[in-house]
């Protein structure tokens, strides 16, 4: 570790993977979390547990806001476990002399999404701090979720498994940083952010059999991909082509270097099914989304490690993303 | 409401309770947050679930840090449900530039407090926001406890009930704000930052039928009294010289114009008990503490209020704390 902390290490990539696991899980160390993913798994397999904070900026752009964002992040970190959100808690750390209005509008997004995950804020703490303390608002939700399928794990992704994408990548990391830096790219441009639970109870009402499901956030399809190499211990080969970027999102990474598959998104997850339930799993997701695709397979030629295959025929590693990345995206 | 949010509406007392009920509790509706008290209770009574943010400056001060804080305050919120401490999520958002090795002091201090709790850390996130959007780091932890004792309410408290403080009040408080302005009182001032839940496993273990229990965190002993009123509908009386307040926090109090009544607590609890329990349960609170202490009794005078009698036979109404009081307390 560096003797300061850096934004490099909330980037979700290797800098913040290495803070984790040298100072919090040194020190927190214990089954359930040595086994935690999206979310832990507690009361014997029955519960899925998470936390997430949002210091997102600006509060409000287009396609949602910190109060959908942080409903959204909390459900979809227990969905991605196959859990359906039931209780969250809210607790909200707010800057002296923020606009009750605004306040008002946040809530509201927050009310609105949890009807869509059929969850309930139980518990919350409302701290208010002198002007500079904090950056406007700050939102911490909690949530547990009722696994509704056991077994999903990381872990557990084989060469049996095929890799499958839900949408279209990049879109909330772009909308942020358009609307950070005031590029007007086009109207359409929006966040993906959305709660994956619907999503996940269809693949499950319809029988789908899960191995993993990772909601893409910080660090985007890149991270989640490496981690799952590393924790299965698998190579994981991709198809360029197969992952569907907008022109908007392409246009943006064009212009100022970034790449699309390390992107934040806030409602893109990817799933391993086994290559026999690929089809049917397609189904549902284009049912979702028209994007959704197969975009690879699991081999052994790289154990932990993650190949891109070009539309050109040439075939590179796709490591984990590193650096400052863009900071509060979420 | 006004049309800004202030520093009162975090103060723990009367604005924070009008922003707590008309925005948060206005939009979040639901049975199990009505009856929400130091934490909600769900699955059929099992769980007990809490979460608290922790903004707390200096970050470290006489008798504990944020990172004991932040574990004391959640396991405490359970503890007074008559719940054991089980899983925490910790969410923590530190500025750019902040010290590694503070960070790990921290996170030392939060290992050792769960160990008092018999609790573990199971999930959680670590966001770095760029310099000058937090000060330093702000800890938000959320909990599952598991219901020891049913039936613990701020709503079922009676004129059968007496009303016991569990030590001398208004050290965390006190502590604070001397550490804050470099006031130099005395090397014995400290805050009484600690895990509740071995006293509270004590009084249970002893067959203590618990009414209710609430820790004088925020607004302090004045806000927590007044809440119970309200809740349970009676009248609260208690005399002023039953209340110790050591030397040092008396001192201060006298210098500055506060009330130690509405002095922040951190360790420090009201216990409801029915009269013929009073002696077992002081035995026990003894144990832990000398200066524990029935300060009180249950009426039907003046529904709602708190009266207060004084050394000198008046008595005056205690009301709940209002305005600023002291940000960034906890």
């Amino acid at each position: 570790m560096t003797k300061t902390i850096s934004l490099a290490h909330g980037n979700g990539g290797a800098e913040n993977n290495e803070l984790i696991r040298d100072v919090f899980y040194k020190a927190f160390k214990n089954d359930i979390l040595d086994k935690s993913e999206d979310a832990a798994i507690i009361e014997g397999g029955r519960l899925a547990f998470s936390t997430d904070s949002f210091t997102v900026t600006p509060l409000f752009f287009a396609g949602a806001d910190i109060g959908k964002l942080a409903v959204c992040g909390t459900c979809n970190d227990l969905a991605m476990m196959g859990a359906k959100p039931k209780y969250l808690t809210c607790s909200v750390i707010i800057e002296e002399g923020f606009e009750t209005r605004e306040l008002e509008k946040i809530v509201r997004s927050m009310k609105k999404e949890l009807e869509v995950n059929g969850a309930i804020v139980v518990s919350g703490d409302t701290k208010v701090v002198p002007r500079g303390s904090v950056d406007k608002i700050f939102i911490n939700t909690t949530g547990i979720g009722e696994v509704l399928q056991e077994g999903i794990s990381s872990n557990n992704i084989s060469c049996d498994d095929v890799v499958l994408l839900s949408r279209d990548i990049g879109c909330h990391g772009a909308t942020i940083f358009a609307s950070r830096e005031g590029i007007e790219l086009s109207s359409s441009l929006m966040s993906d952010c959305t709660s994956l639970y619907p999503i996940v109870k269809s693949l499950i009402d319809e029988g789908i059999k899960i191995t993993a499901m990772r909601d893409a956030t910080r660090g985007g399809v890149s991270a989640a991909l490496n981690e799952w190499s590393k924790q299965s211990n698998i190579c994981i080969e991709i198809d360029e082509e197969k992952i569907a970027v907008s022109d908007e999102v392409m246009g943006l990474c064009e212009i100022l270097g970034f790449d699309a598959l390390s992107l934040a998104n806030e409602g893109t997850f990817l799933l391993a099914v086994k290559k026999e339930e690929a089809e049917k799993t397609m189904e549902i997701l284009k049912s979702y989304n028209k994007n959704a695709s197969i975009i690879g397979k699991v081999t052994d030629k790289h154990l932990k490690k993650v190949i891109i295959n070009s539309a050109w025929g040439t075939q590179r590693f796709l490591d984990v993303p590193t650096g400052e990345l863009l900071p509060r995206i979420c």
